[in-house]
């Protein structure tokens, strides 16, 4: 199966009907109020949306050029490990990204895994022979409520897919690796945002948050500060209240400000304070793990070109930045939610919208976010 | 300087005159919205009261006999590592608590410190020679705001007066490690709270928290899911707003379900989940630092006696765990910030309560805690 | 291209043919002097060796049930992240391993993973629907030199081969993973080991080592704690001295001591102390990468059926442990130079053994093993 | 008790009397082989030696600067946290050094605290006021068996003392914190040494090693890859070999190299490596900590000041310097056995020096150190 041009045209539309969201805080957002708001970054998707098969392929490409020889510097954070990602072990020695970022479904790691090795052997043919190995980095949320997880359905074509169609308009919602994804009992997805951040020195950066949102019990659904998971959980019945989480969520934070891993990897972490404010407490099932970049400057894979010299922000100066990723990560949440149709799949089982489940939300939304 | 019996029966005063607090959470508290909910546990203050010295010394025992013979499962979760606290290398390593768990200001973590060295010495006169030293566990918030920290008024004394005065009953606000306190530019300390958790297998359980609260920019503040930071920020004036965070919080976490280290840093990571919704985005030049232990079985210091034979809980089972800890803790803070007076310091520094600068807040404030 | 049975038989052959190694250390080793010493475990290889193609799959299985259901406790040390393996994540987080332990080259993490994820679905349909998914955990090594890494020759059935193939019996040397891994310039692969260790109490536990060698340069080796490396560095001419290291080892260590996964993780790091007693020093381009399990009790999937009460060992007691982690890995790794057998694999390149190149050492190793 | 000039006259005695030690492998020392090789880097030592006192502080300076305000880029490995330090929460998470790194006996630390606490108040009037506090570092090992430890002998001037006389010459052995510490069953203490590394593009740096040494049992010690432990233990009889460590080692490294924190734990890390060829295998009972830093840049407290603009080392040419810490730390470690001479101490107790036990070692290390 391949994506097909339907979804990418559907993505184009979904872009043009977003719902009003919430703005969450009081920093700006960037003018597409996503990650790509953060220079060179671009995202794409292949969806697979047939029958039983409701899942896909979301790539973050980190710059424009070929990440195996220009690396960028990144940290990850896992506040829960209940999760199957591949990359992230050289990722916390080495402290730089040598792949695209792709997300998936938990049981289709592998297959995008190969993708991005055959992806880099072709750009590099030397890649595992004179020159190093890639490190792979690949995300999973599980979307087996929704979409025949066993099916594997996700071919190593659809990550090249998502890579060809990537660009600065982040479609969100029930699309790509967000296609089968379930949140709060509700249709989940992908969902980007982004503020603008001023340090005490004057310089001025972005930071861009992109989800992939398949967490959270109903009852603990907390919407731009208002709890309504009670009322949420008692719409949707008692029968999924009880249930322990067994989704995930995938966090990532992009910035133009020069930090290096260390300072990333604070970065990473304040995705758990947006995720807090959604109700999340890192449930037990749920694969939590955030993973910071900066574009700022590269790393070049030959230690024969010259390093980069590069002041980075001073550690006292993060704080706007820090507030920035919770923001913005609160921010994709919402969008995710907000911005995701209704999705009828395996077996039947359909998971609605949000505000298909609560209309009432609608009128409250009024405000601009940005 | 000793502290005084006034302190003592302050104490006692301003548990009878707490203010009412809203619920966090559909988690029923214990019967005392407390850390010592948790059977066993104990918590004890010693209050420096005095001119420009605004600062003491908090204590939670994890049981009544000797932490260094009689050792409990304890983990911690580093949110942010702008902290002196010392013990924390051994804790990971070993998985135990060897000490009572000691809270004071920054600039007395050594005295502390060499207050529990001697302390066991005394209880353990081998100790250091036949027998391991003792891995002393002291944590600390900086005052200095409110207190001559640069005195270093606490005397080691002050951590044999807290241990003494330790009992069932929790003394909240400006007392003990929280005398000097600041949160969110309003007056911080200590605050506690407790909630019953049942697992899937009818179990109960009690999960207990307190905090030394001593962070926040004003702005920030989210009390009971209410965004009155800005409010609270015009409140103050643009002064303080845009002062980088020097603060820190520490989070301790007590429970008498069955779990092993591993199992207990999971618990206390989810401390920041309950910090987070406070408005906390885990500033830079705050230590948020976060430790948990478990009262149902100790481990002997002693290799030769059997070690305890415990079945621990399930990880499926955490979820009500993670869920009472994230909303203890963020219970424990609102009572620390409702719970303290206002108070002058040093330089005639005044940190004034937030009911004395909100007073409006009272009436939102009706329900019942438990 | 399928394992073949001419490879089993070879294995075999290998087993009976093993060089005379000098026995590090004062503890005994056990009756193979194999990981499979410790009850329970098994190791089957699928190797591969057809022209340019030189690689394969080596399986440890834990226990003889279903890993997924009854999941042994574990804990990984990562000496040098410069590695693609999948699983430790999860590992971390729950301290459980849910699969068989496998190996194969780097390229070929993917396919030894859906192997993983294949295997659990068909023995548990429920996995990734109603019960959770699985962790794959495989671990690699690069064999480019000698193998067409590119190729990706290693195919699902392999996994499965090793698998069927497994048992007490280990062959070591350039036998599955290990078929074209390299070591200090000679031919590296499989190696195992075992010690048996008695603790104060008078009980007596197993410690196990199973490594796949793929690291080191030659002028690093220390043999038995001979400084062979400058004589190895001249035989081989100065060509490779100066190369940085592009390879890796695993390190997996096996134990019925009862233990938690806080106790593993110290296990598994003293893998480093053995590793580093071979001249070691942990390269850049190294993936090193220790994981240890235990055999004394098993953790069910289901949360419904009692847990294990266990009384682990106390941690005072460990350093016999630590001690025969140390020198059964060191052992491991002699045993993987020694074992292995001269391999000419893509483009012609050719890794003699080092008994090839140094017949010399022959005489050196007259004492026995065990 | 102050230090005496004596101790000082002894220590430039000690220098000048140096048994000739093995050189451990093929890089070249530096003109001191000492830590203090690597530019601006100093050494001193409070020596107390009166009776049952034998124990003391040694300082190692990262520059002659105040290192408060130019704090030097640092990282630290923990192989086992079985220690009392101070400070490491801070480091991990900000990656600098903001005091001398001190080392004392383990009931000392909080001595020691105060003593850099009220040093850097001293030099920085706002410290903890407008100034953020400071985050003392502070290292131990237990010197117990020769030391009164319960005595607490060590004052805060013991350590402005070490202060004072910290100059480029090192004295070793039983001097400054390693007065009265233990390795192998034998006498123990500072040991330092330095390697000259040559990178892929021609650029030269010195590594650095500082050890304080208190760890081992006789049977274990590999000296300079000879396995005397058998002998050792026979020569000290049965009594001790049984013993479980209860000491520590302290592994200190410098470079000049600029490095940011990430790679400097990957530094610190392989301390590990050149401890482990020395027979450990970082015992239950050893706090075997170790911390490097980089020399070739500072970052200023004050976030208005410039940041330094770097360009770090490739990751993919620290080779040389991993093996530069390994070589260097063992060698440190030799010196620190080789140059300590027997001390006699509390109770009567005799800890002898190895070259007394074994005077025939002393024909075999007739090679020069550099």
């Amino acid at each position: 199966m391949r994506s097909t041009p339907r979804s990418i045209a559907d993505e184009g539309a979904a872009v043009s009907a977003l719902p009003v969201a919430p703005h969450i805080g009081t920093l700006v957002a960037g003018p597409r109020n996503a990650i790509t708001d953060v220079p060179g970054v671009t995202v794409g998707h292949a969806t697979l949306a047939q029958g039983p098969i409701q899942t896909g392929v979301t790539v973050v490409h980190p710059h424009q050029g070929d990440p195996y020889r220009d690396r960028v510097p990144a940290a990850s954070a896992v506040l829960n490990g209940f999760g199957k990602s591949i990359g992230l072990v050289q990722v916390h020695e080495l402290g730089v990204l040598e792949t695209p970022i792709a997300l998936t479904n938990t049981f289709s790691v592998a297959t995008v895994t190969q993708a991005q090795i055959r992806q880099c052997v072709a750009a590099n043919p030397q890649c595992g022979r004179r020159l190093p190995t890639v490190n792979p980095l690949v995300f999973e949320c599980n979307d087996g409520y929704l979409n025949d997880i066993q099916a594997m359905a996700v071919m190593e074509q659809h990550y090249l897919d998502a890579c060809a169609s990537a660009g600065p308009a982040v479609a969100e919602g029930a699309v790509g690796a967000g296609r089968g994804m379930s949140s709060f009992g509700v249709k989940g997805g992908v969902g980007t945002a982004s503020r603008r951040v001023t340090v005490a020195s004057g310089a001025e950066f972005t930071v861009g948050a992109l989800v992939v949102s398949n967490f959270g019990r109903p009852a603990q659904l907390m919407l731009a500060g208002r709890a309504i998971g009670q009322e949420l959980a008692k719409t949707l019945a008692a029968a999924s209240a009880g249930e322990s989480e067994k989704g995930s969520i995938i966090l990532l934070i992009a910035t133009d400000a020069p930090l290096d891993a260390r300072q990333l990897r604070r970065l990473a972490l304040r995705a758990g304070a947006g995720l807090a404010r959604t109700g999340s407490v890192f449930g037990h099932g749920s694969g939590d793990i955030a993973l910071a970049f900066s574009t700022a400057y590269t790393l070049s894979q030959d230690p024969g070109r010259p390093m980069p010299d590069v002041a980075m922000l001073h550690d006292a100066w993060l704080d706007p930045l820090f507030q920035a990723v919770a923001d913005s990560v609160e921010q994709a949440i919402i969008h995710s939610l907000l911005r995701a149709e209704t999705v009828i799949g395996r077996n039947g089982h359909r998971r609605a919208s949000l505000l298909e489940l609560m209309p009432g939300l609608i009128p409250l939304f009024s405000e601009k976010s940005s």
